[in-house]
């Protein structure tokens, strides 16, 4: 059987082991050619194709639930359930998405695209199966990485409590989340992973004891400590963490060993309670290059698949935020040295990893880790050091009370830098950064702004530096516009303080970040239709420039607002607040990210879906305003 | 000396066992006096008497820093922090604060109240220290209950990898968190803590040891492993998981037996990297009533010493909003087996102990993991179950990624009951309830309200429990309007429907939640004043109704919105957003909480400080209408 043919997962479950392996260098094969066209994550799928494979053939999948963790190793799982043939549109606009998702296929039982979240899930519907008396499995896959998150350990220590529910958790050891591993608990698990004669003694010690004269068959309930017992005393440590928490320790297996990962899941599956199968795999398996640098392969854009180099650009690019923040962080740290970065797990995203190499004393990966990387920060910002979190603005989210409750309530100086914040293009839904100026905007003490160019950037770093209270600022995506940096010296804005880029006098558009650039375009496209719209460059969220803003918007009598963000709550409704707490009554177009998901597309679709395009947002103004701006009188506010 | 004369916790220094002891019996008495008095909570601080005063025996306090988890136990720590004077005052307006505030006193190290936050406070001013090339010591005392929070095993994760950065925790397991603690952790903590051979033995290994006959003095290095080898060998499982998670692990040891702590805590300090010292202490210890229901006496309203009840009410109250919540989700539970009740160790604080006791098979209590509560529900939502989470609105900070991720995108039937929304008064900054409605409103797919009174939260708990989508439903503290109860049949509401309470002609009230009758109020205090103001009961936040509010917005000409919750991207904001995007350009007087933090104090108290009674309100409404209200003149609406 070819791969192709395969349309329902439980095909697999007549295979023999050499066929199984057969599909599995298909799928590599597969898997290879998409990701090396189009991009997308390389290193974990090709991992994990033995261990679906066996997974798979275990398990009835028109009732069994397996939740993946992130989902971003779930390609093999899709080529197998259904999606073989739309699968060179991975993460393009309509085509099969980058994570999982429920709407999706109906073997995506749970979706994803944040970590940690799938053993809470998986335990979830096995409280629900066992509530209505149903009987299917429940197995939750996770990586090392990911298993660190403390809402997986919370999920352990529950489960673990529960030792009537059966419930399955593979643990997927890699030895890397997306950097290496972070933490005692991959160094307990690579202890485990790379003592080689427990791994021996533990494979073996079952069969051994089954042919002891006295024994025939299946090993007796009575006899399972022993069995733990003889295991414990090799090498007390093998999964004793687990053991100690509730749960049935299974492992370390080979993660690439059909056969013997088969036989270990269902010996799991005969097992009451909680179970943990611990399996040894190999990030970027079957590709020589990924195997090796398996940070740089985690995911890629499009790459020759003969030299496993991406295709150089057609034209050189700005370079982007996220290297412009690592390069100025390491300045700025140079010269001072109470100034420390923190990672939760995201070096190479965040640009980090150059504070890394050049500064390692100054450095912090916590790993997938967020609420500890922020309350850690402000026990930091206590003792005197400026601790700044680069953390995306998705990932925020995850220590959103730490950064009220410690940080913000404390007013202690930790700046965040929220990268990713707006579209983020082909990750999809699961990682727009579209909540932060929303979720932000109520937290007491906070100072929260956006720098509208790379340039404002390494201004608005060393503002929120030097500044003794909480700040935020966020970046988005991708390259910076191309502005002339500076190489030192960065000078600090005045907090609170806008900029008038424009002046105009019948349209005042005020916008934020990386909405600044569009809207000169917008104003540009506008001034052809008679118009002519000042703009503002807002630069702060928190305290927002009144002074500014609000006798201009009283002069000129209508005001468009862009944010790529959620409209509701977000930076236009600030101003729409500000407007009319000062009686300001004058009529507000907020263009924004409306109340909906975007979906996985290319940042420039997403925004065209959007409507935020400068010819869009253009055309919008003029729908909305088009009768007075072309008689280009100022509307009179109206007097409360 | 006598607790009185303790300024400065460094004259612990020179006393004796017995002196110290001495000092527990008068702290015990003392907090005893004034939580009887005033209320608070009695028995977290009661069981760490003996803690504080043996911790602090071996501390220099001008240097080292201490920080107490949650902060609910730290009263004996006020005692001997110069509070002493001020202690009767407790969580009174002004009073000395009911948690720990660097604000109050430098020797509260870091600020809490939420749970599991010390480890990694903790460890940020070790790295700090480090960094900055200093040498204080630095403590994070964590309860049992809180040590299962997320955060706290990503923090025990990361010091475990940190052998070279000297930090004690100190585990005060009192066998509870408020409510009898879950999880595997805690079993394992209580088969250590019950194990009595293996206290004898880790007690004495070290002494037996030195007695050996080649023995003198210290351990040597080279025989810690010794030590650790006979421990594991006797019972393996002692400090397993702490030790195999980096950690030095000592103890279980007595929490009432200060020079037993001291001789540990002293060894701890000598020891190098992370060390954990296990101490085993009872909740409300040495008052009789406290230690045999410790859940009942965690926290208390004013009560007699002598027989342990609190005094009665002078008048019969309404049921409280808690109460009839569980009361009837009983009763929906009772008809319907897919509905289930899940609380974060807050069983008694939510009302879902009534659950617990009459559909313990409907009732899932998880330990305080918000995080995991939030995506288990959402793996149950998948499988047909219709869970209810009753979540703080403040704790349900913790779990805002699950809500957005796993509940809010994938748009599963998962409804949240947020009680304490609003102001929550004695408990003070860390507890109000004042961000949910900007976090939330921000949230695609979620439906979001809030009732009038306790019995409109009973038609909303069926009107989202029925509904196919998360729902959020925010609740006030404290007693309800008394209003007549539903014993069955309740009645769903429209989805996005509000209601008319009163009409009126010349000013538009739209109030949310427990707004709706001091709306109702200030509309009447209103009319001795000529104005007839119509009052919307706004219902829902998230859709508003548009259909309702903004002909009436339209028609009558100026608005008044009323909410317990932060003006920044709160409800009268959304009101303000609608207002604007439907070219309705009337001035809008928001009345909430504004952009501060809300002080101990009673909730009475804080509503008249943030202006929020309906006498204020109805002066704030002439001060800004006034001059319009009296001519009774409609204002027209702008044309745009």
């Amino acid at each position: 059987m070819h791969l192709s043919e395969l349309s329902h997962p439980n095909q697999l479950h007549g295979l023999s082991t050499a066929e199984l392996e057969a599909i599995g260098r298909q799928i590599r094969e597969r898997h290879l050619e998409v990701v090396s066209t189009s991009g997308g994550h390389l290193g974990p799928g090709l991992g994990v194709v033995e261990l679906t494979l066996a997974l798979y053939q275990t398990l009835d999948l028109d009732h069994d639930k397996v939740v993946w963790d992130v989902g971003h190793q779930a390609y093999p799982h899709k080529l197998i359930t259904g999606r073989y043939k739309d699968f060179h549109s991975l993460r393009q606009q309509g085509g099969v998405a980058g994570y999982l998702k429920r709407s999706e296929s109906r073997f995506d039982h749970f979706g994803a695209g944040h970590a940690s979240t799938s053993i809470s899930s998986a335990l979830g519907m096995a409280l629900a199966r066992d509530r209505l008396g149903q009987s299917f499995k429940c197995v939750a896959v996770i990586g090392d990485g990911a298993l660190t998150g403390g809402m997986a350990l919370e999920a352990i220590n529950h489960a673990g409590h529960l030792p009537r529910t059966n419930l399955l958790v593979v643990l997927n050891d890699n030895d890397m989340s997306i950097s290496p591993p972070v933490g005692a608990l991959s160094t307990h698990l690579n202890r485990m992973r790379h003592s080689k004669p427990v791994q021996f003694l533990t494979d073996n010690a079952e069969e051994a004891i089954k042919h002891l004269p006295f024994m025939h068959g299946e090993l007796p309930p009575e006899l399972k400590n022993l069995k733990e017992s003889m295991r414990r005393l090799a090498v007390p440590k093998v999964g004793a963490v687990f053991e100690e928490l509730g749960f049935t320790y299974m492992g370390p297996i080979d993660g690439h060993d059909i056969a013997e990962m088969v036989r270990t899941f269902e010996q799991a599956h005969r097992t009451e309670g909680p179970v943990l199968v611990h399996v040894a795999t190999t990030k970027g398996k079957g590709y020589a290059y990924a195997e090796e640098d398996q940070v740089g392969y985690h995911a890629q854009s499009a790459f020759d698949l003969t030299t496993g180099k991406a295709y150089p650009s057609s034209k050189p690019k700005p370079p982007g935020y996220s290297k412009v923040f690592g390069q100025t962080l390491v300045k700025i740290c140079e010269l001072d040295p109470r100034v420390v970065g923190i990672t939760a797990a995201m070096a190479t995203g965040t640009g980090l990893d150059l504070l890394e190499k050049a500064l390692p004393a100054q450095y912090f990966d916590v790993g997938i880790a967020e609420q500890h990387a922020v309350t850690m920060a402000a026990g930091m910002a206590c003792e005197g050091l400026r601790p700044v979190c680069a953390i995306y603005s998705t990932f925020l989210q995850r220590a959103y009370d730490q950064l009220i409750h410690d940080v913000g309530i404390q007013k202690l100086p930790v700046t965040f830098v929220m990268d990713r914040a707006g579209i983020v293009g082909a990750d999809g839904p699961t990682h727009q950064g579209q909540y932060d100026i929303s979720y932000l905007r109520c937290v007491p003490n906070f100072t929260v702004m956006a720098p509208k160019d790379e340039g404002e950037l390494q201004r608005m770093l060393i503002t929120a530096i030097h500044h003794d209270g909480p700040c935020a600022l966020r970046i988005p995506r991708g390259e910076g516009e191309g502005v002339p940096l500076a190489e030192e010296g960065f000078e600090p804005l005045e907090i609170g303080r806008g900029e008038l880029l424009t002046d105009g006098d019948n349209l005042l558009i005020v916008a934020y970040g990386a909405m600044v650039h569009p809207a000169l375009a917008t104003a540009g496209l506008l001034q052809e239709h008679g118009v002519r719209a000042a703009v503002i460059n807002a630069r702060f969220l928190r305290p927002l420039d009144e002074a500014l803003i609000l006798p201009m918007a009283r002069r000129i009598g209508r005001v468009v607002t862009m944010e790529e963000g959620c409209l509701a709550g977000g930076f236009g409704a600030a101003v729409c607040e500000s407007l009319n707490d000062h009686e300001v009554l004058v009529p507000v177009l907020r263009i924004g990210i409306p109340d909906v998901l975007v979906d996985h597309a290319s940042p420039d679709q997403s925004k065209r879906a959007l409507g935020l395009t400068p010819t869009q947002m253009a055309e919008r103004i003029l729908e909305r305003f088009g009768a007075v701006l072309t008689k280009a009188t100022p509307v009179k506010p109206l007097a409360v």
